[in-house]
C-alpha cells in the first residue's frame, strides 16, 4: 500500500495520488466503424497529452489486415508531440509488431494475452501456452532495446466463455512475466465481470506477491460497476488506472462487452475525493466534447451532459417573486 | 456497524445482508410522460413484491394537480396484494395527503424535505422552516395512528443550486426528525452529486449520532458514481438502499438529474459479492424487461442487455476447427 495516504478521505482511504493511462486512441479507435484519419488521431493524442495524463496508449502495431483502423501506427507515433511527463505506450501483438514499434521510440510497449484459455483462443487465435512463449520472447527483445514492457492480462475477473477465472491462474501468468522482466502488469476486466470485493482481493494478492511490479487496473462499465471497482482497487493501494475518454472501447470478441470506464468520470470522481490524478478535468471535458466529431457517431458522455458536480444552476425564475410575496 | 459481517468480502467488508427499497412505482412513474393506468401500476407493484424486496414505495399522496401521474394513489393501495415481509411505503407531502394515506393502511409513510434552502423552495415552494414544521406535525399525526414514519432528506450530498451542503445542516434536520419520533431517515443524493468518501463520512457521522434510527441511502447515477457510493455506504455498515427498477426516476426540479441507481445493477453487484439482498435477480430482470412497455418508451437497462456476469456465451464457431487443425 502506498506510504502517502490521503488524510481527508477517512473513513475510506487510499493513495493520495493516482495515475491515469488514457487508452482511447488505441482501445477506443480500434473498434470504431469510422476510420479516423491520421491527423485526427494525432490531434486527439496531442490534446489528451495536454490534459496531464501519466500515460497514453497511442496506437497498436497490429497488422493492417487485423485492425485496419490503426494501420497508420508509425505515422501517428512519428507525428505526435512528445510532452514531458506523458509516457507514450503502444500495444504490440507479436515480434514483427515489436520491431515496428521499437523503430518509433515508444516510452513503453504493452503486450496482451488472456488469462482464460477460451478467450485467448477466440481473441488471439493461439493457445495460452503459445501466447506466453511469444510474450516472453518479446519481453527479452524489448529488454535488449531498453524499452520497458507492460503486460495486459485479459479476462482476469471473469471470462465471457468460461465464467470465473481462478486467481491462481492469473497469478501464475503475472509471476511468469514479472520474473521475465515485465515492469508492469495490467489486470483487465475485459467484459465488465469484475465486482468490488473480487477486485480488492486480487489487487491485494497481486501487491503482496509482486510488490515491485507496477500494477494497473483496466475496468469496463458493462454492468455499472466500473467506478465501484476502481474505488475497491484504490482502497488496496492501487495507483494506476486505464480509462478511455468518452468511455470508448469494448472488445469485438467479447459478447456483451461495453466500453471502458470513462476517463472523465474516473477523473471527476477522484478529483471530488481529493485524490490527485494529474489530469485537468476542464481540459479533458473539452477533448471529450470533440469525440463525437472524431469518430463520426454520437458518443454520449453522461458527465459531459450533467457537468461536474459543483457546476451549479440558477433557481427557477418564479422563485424569487413567489417568496418575496410570501 | 452491523454485528454480522460477511467474512467472504475481505479486504472489503460490510454487512452480510442488506435491504432494498424499490422506489420505481413512486419515484419513477411520477415523472414519466405517459400516465400508467392503475392496473399497470398494480401489476408492477405486485410483480416487484414477488421479487423479494424489503420495502416498495408504491405511490404518492400528492395532489392530482401537482402530480397527475399518481392521482390514483388510493386505488393503487387498495388493489395491490399485501405480501408478507414486503413493506408498502408511500410518499406523503402534507397533512391532507397523510390523512388520505392513512386510510389506505400503508406499512410506513415517507415524508420529504430538502437539506438545502434553495432546493426546498424550488421543489416544495416552502422555506425549510415551513417544511420542518409541517413534517413535525405529520410525524405527530402518524404517531397517533401507529404508522412508522421515514423522512427523506434531499440534496444532502450537494444541491444543484447551492453546491456543497454542510454536514451540520443535514444532521441538524436528521436529529430534529429522529427526536420527534421518525423511525427512519433517508439521505438522498437527489442530483447525483455524492462521491464515495463523502458518502462514507456522512454515513459514519449519522450512525454515530443516531444509532437507533434506520438509515437508508438514496443514490442517483448522474455522474457514474451510483454503485461506488453504495459500496462506500455499505462499508460503513449501511444496510438499507433505495433503488429503482430500470433506473427510472430523476427530479423534475433538479437540472441535470438522471435516474435513480438501477435496482437490477445494485442487486447484481451485491449478489456477486455474496451479500444477501433478499431479491431474486432473475425475477427482477423479468420485471425490468417489461418496464419499457409499462411506461411506453424505451428504457434501456445496461444489465438486461449484458446479462448477469456469469451468463456465459458460446465461443465463435470457427474456433474448434481452427485449433483441431493446429
Amino acid at each position: 500500500m502506498s506510504a502517502k495516504m490521503s488524510a481527508a478521505t477517512y473513513p475510506l482511504s487510499g493513495p493520495a495520488k493516482v495515475e491515469i493511462n488514457e487508452v482511447a486512441p488505441r482501445d477506443g479507435l480500434q473498434i470504431e466503424p469510422f476510420i479516423v484519419p491520421t491527423e485526427g488521431k494525432v490531434a486527439f493524442v496531442n490534446a489528451l497529452a495536454r490534459c496531464g495524463f501519466a500515460r497514453i496508449e497511442a496506437t497498436s502495431f497490429t497488422s493492417a489486415r487485423a485492425i485496419p483502423a490503426l494501420a497508420d501506427a508509425e505515422a501517428v507515433m512519428h507525428q505526435v508531440e512528445r510532452v514531458a511527463g506523458v509516457g507514450l505506450t503502444v500495444l504490440v501483438p507479436n515480434l514483427r509488431g515489436l520491431e515496428r514499434a521499437l523503430s518509433c521510440r515508444p516510452d513503453e510497449v504493452n503486450l496482451v494475452m488472456s488469462s482464460s484459455e477460451t478467450h485467448n483462443r477466440a481473441n488471439l487465435r493461439m493457445t495460452r501456452e503459445q501466447s506466453q512463449a511469444q510474450l516472453l520472447a518479446m519481453i527479452a527483445e524489448a529488454g535488449k532495446a531498453g524499452v520497458p514492457v507492460n503486460v495486459s492480462l485479459s479476462t482476469v475477473f471473469g471470462c465471457p466463455f468460461e465464467g470465473d477465472v481462478s486467481e491462481a491462474e492469473v497469478m501464475r501468468l503475472a509471476k511468469a512475466f514479472a520474473d521475465a522482466g515485465a515492469a508492469g502488469i495490467t489486470l483487465c476486466d475485459t467484459t465488465g465481470m469484475a465486482y468490488p470485493n473480487q477486485v480488492a482481493a486480487l489487487c491485494e494478492t497481486f501487491q503482496r506477491a509482486l510488490p515491485k511490479t507496477g500494477l494497473t487496473i483496466h475496468l469496463h462499465n458493462t454492468r455499472g460497476m466500473g467506478l465501484a471497482n476502481a474505488i475497491a482497487a484504490w482502497q488496496t493501494g492501487v495507483t494506476r488506472f486505464d480509462a478511455a475518454a468518452g468511455g470508448l472501447g469494448g472488445c469485438p470478441y467479447a459478447p456483451g462487452a461495453s466500453g471502458n470506464v470513462s476517463t472523465e468520470e474516473l477523473v471527476h470522481m477522484f478529483a471530488s475525493m481529493g485524490v490527485d490524478t494529474g489530469v485537468e478535468l476542464g481540459a479533458l471535458l473539452d477533448v471529450v466534447a470533440g469525440v463525437s466529431d472524431l469518430v463520426q457517431r454520437d458518443v454520449s458522455s453522461q458527465l459531459l451532459r450533467a457537468g461536474p458536480r459543483l457546476r451549479t444552476h440558477q433557481p427557477p425564475a418564479w422563485m424569487e417573486e413567489f417568496f418575496a410575496k410570501a
